[in-house]
């Protein structure tokens, strides 16, 4: 056998593990029984352990030096053998001993954040938090970086992105964005919420995700929707992508706009191309791209004005009637309504990435040791007043809101707020190659948008690094321009600015 | 680390690989998509495969020799070692080579035999099934056996069962159970089956097999119901085991029944002793005993008169009125209807035995090259007519109906048998024990049965052999005599015989 061939049966091994891992993940979120869950974490435990394992072993070394220096293998192959050598040089060069403490300790950090979230207590929190950001900076060492030690985490979320690229972004994006959200606190014109807020049984709002699914083009032959507490989606693999949500009787945008978003990451995944399987291309090319696609979905076409005077209707039916009173411009304000809050993930488009960007300045600043873990909680209210006139009366809805911290995250926020920029920008271009995209959207027509996506983003899978996609879909380097442009013209005309 | 503590570690990581493909399949049967099946397989493929390698490695046989020279381990240990050391023999003296070849013999055997059976036409699957049992009589040469070479087959599913018990056992139930099934058939009083195929709507059927679960004792707290094609239950650990069953609208004897046998299963693995967890001693005795467990609930409870004296009006109530003008009388006699039939698995109480003992006859005559596999349509069809006076006109009713064959699962058929007599001796045992069985069954206070089949079947495991469980709880050895009285009494009474 050719050592490519042995290099591909070894990734797909690690790849079957991969997609057990993902499985029993999902199962333990959405039909584990409750007693099962501690066992569940031991096996969970085992099967990450034989991926570490695979991933740091002599035999993986050697194949990887033999496709490396072998120039006839495939493309995949070569791509395939990147993006081991990044998991493999990172396993390796951190010492087994301290990762495997670092998994306990994390996992110790998560419970005491949730204990410390529902008491309001930052100070008990604090010691985890210290020592995970120690543990952060020590991998920043081994790991190595050029320029900020900050490019070292982001690299891990967004390959290739830097302090340097994304300083100047986000400096872009907060010029336009203060002076934007506080012109629309200030307007005359404001929406009424409550027009939203009326009984939509959860059985019907059950069918309606599963016709919007349809809608946007998700296959339910490979994949299916379940209920879940902290909806997600996951890619077990191209023809294994399933969809969660959940339902709240009082507020349908939960499971609606929730299962347009988690299924436009599933469209993603169902997309890969059929020739990536079984490699480790065979995945997103980075959470920047994943999250550009649940946005495009959520807000470009969840959010859109033709999708809702198509669906509004279909709405109105589903809900049994309690929506009968309410007018379509009343609703359509309502579901765009935009205004400060304290909690990022129920904050409006045009607010959600200064939510993002004061996170990334506060961890930008503990790795360059500008601030310490105590000074976040002051640090966090200070960029809440500047950035949106209002300070959380507790940590709780402030420096401890968020479960990335806790877990280590550190360097994932960015992804997000790049993914809107991304999706700005991808729509941009798509709505030159689709001209009539209002219409197709109004029309439920959704085939030849996705078709453009899948094309430029979706059958690439890893193949391409994030700025790759940006590239060759677009013409340009990543450019907040199209999303600021897109913010000030909706925002100027629904609240007549 | 004692090489005892080694050893456990080690044992355990195997137990969580299997705890691992217990999901994969649980998932494959209730909820995979249909296009990720192909896939799935492989993933299947990868973790069997780590089973087998962690089962036959040099590591376990030092840890093996190490637990078994030092006589200071614990009992758990001790059987633990037994336990492993049986499958450590077994995938070690088969060479691995020809062991992968059967796995793929087995899966195109299978796919062969359901195309077999939908064109009524052995000739086409006799190939797959020659190779099966050529496969099979080699291996019992490589693994070796006292007495009987059927012997061999047997102790992979009952261990400690062999040839010499079974033909005396099964001659006492033909000479009892052939004249008895005459008899019946030839009563002047008959059941009208008819008065059961009454409409129930399946939401309905799904909120009652919840009850009767509950009734049985059985953990929603470590456990789920589910749909499937073919029901089953799988404990994944006694923390989390899942039921499934399947509904027909026109007979609620599929999901009710199904799910009280089912859930008779469930509540053996639920009970598992909690210092077993992680090591193999933490499964089923056998598979007659695990059988034992689901027909003591589905025919001692669930087909018991004061069970449905009380829970026959909680039917008709969730049946919405579609049961008001059957009788307690005719539900009930028509429930246990008796009569001759061609399909094992629809068969009742009073036939079923005979349908294991044709199959249990022709495979130890197979394996004692006493027939070849080309005659056994023609054998089945005469023992049809020799036990039950009927001849299946189709192969497809007749030799091919199982999987079992296909599958290479010969020596499995006599535990089912053997279920139905170890349950009726564990029920005598209990009547002597707990006097008020009767009425105890009648007002669903079925606490105190669960916990006598706690104590003296579940939470022992597999520390004890299935001979030993029976030993300890009834004070014999197997005896289907126990059986044979209740069948007779029952049956006598129903049919006025």
């Amino acid at each position: 056998m050719s050592v490519e061939q042995q290099f591909l049966d070894y990734v797909k091994s690690i790849n079957h593990y991969i997609q057990t891992l993902q499985l029993l993940y999902w199962d333990a979120r959405t039909k584990l029984p409750k007693k099962g869950q501690e066992e569940r974490s031991n096996v969970i435990g085992t099967v990450s352990q034989q991926i570490h394992h695979l991933t740091t072993s002599d035999e993986l070394k050697h194949l990887l030096e033999g496709v490396q220096k072998d120039e006839t293998v495939s493309d995949v192959t070569k791509r395939s053998a990147i993006l081991v050598q990044k998991k493999y040089d990172e396993f390796t060069k951190i010492p087994a001993e301290e990762y495997k403490e670092y998994i306990m300790l994390s996992s110790r950090s998560e419970l005491a954040w949730e204990q410390a979230k529902e008491s309001n207590d930052f100070e008990s929190f604090k010691p985890y938090l210290e020592k995970i950001v120690a543990y952060k900076k020590k991998t920043i060492e081994y790991l190595g970086y050029e320029g900020h030690p900050y490019n070292c985490l982001l690299d891990d979320f967004e390959p290739g992105m830097t302090v340097e690229k994304l300083d100047v972004i986000f400096e872009q994006l907060k010029e336009v964005l203060i002076p934007l959200i506080q012109d629309v606190v200030q307007a005359d014109r404001q929406p009424d919420a409550n027009v939203l807020f009326h009984h939509f049984p959860k059985a019907e709002q059950e069918k309606l995700s599963h016709a919007f699914l349809e809608t946007i083009g998700y296959d339910f032959e490979a994949g299916r929707l379940d209920e879940t507490v902290h909806p997600f989606a996951t890619g077990i693999n191209r023809n294994d992508v399933r969809v969660t949500t959940k339902y709240n009787e009082t507020d349908f945008r939960v499971a609606l706009l929730g299962t347009i978003h988690e299924g436009g990451h599933a469209l993603y995944e169902q997309n890969i191309g059929e020739h990536l399987i079984g490699t480790p291309a065979s995945a997103a090319s980075s959470f920047g791209i994943h999250e550009s696609q649940s946005l495009f979905m959520e807000k470009f076409v969840g959010q859109n004005e033709g999708f809702w005077k198509t669906n509004y209707p279909v709405l109105k039916k589903y809900a049994g009637g309690s929506f009968d009173d309410v007018s379509f411009d009343d609703f359509y304000f309502a579901l765009n309504e935009a205004k400060p809050s304290f909690i990022r993930i129920e904050a409006d488009e045009l607010t959600y990435c200064l939510h993002v960007i004061l996170r990334y300045e506060l961890e930008k600043a503990l790795f360059s040791n500008e601030i310490q873990v105590e000074e976040l909680p002051t640090k966090w209210n200070e960029k809440m007043e500047e950035y949106f006139g209002i300070v959380p009366n507790t940590d709780s809805e402030g420096v401890l809101q968020d479960v990335h911290w806790p877990s280590g995250m550190f360097g994932y926020f960015p992804s997000y707020a790049l993914g809107y920029i991304y999706a700005a920008q991808l729509k941009q271009q798509l709505v030159h190659d689709i001209p009539d995209f209002e219409e197709r959207i109004q029309n439920g027509d959704i085939k030849a948008i996705t078709a453009w996506m899948t094309m430029n983003v979706h059958e690439h899978g890893a193949m391409k690094e994030p700025r790759e996609i940006i590239y060759d879909a677009t013409g340009e380097d990543v450019n907040a321009e199209p999303l600021l442009s897109y913010l000030k013209d909706k925002y100027t005309k629904l609240y007549h600015l």
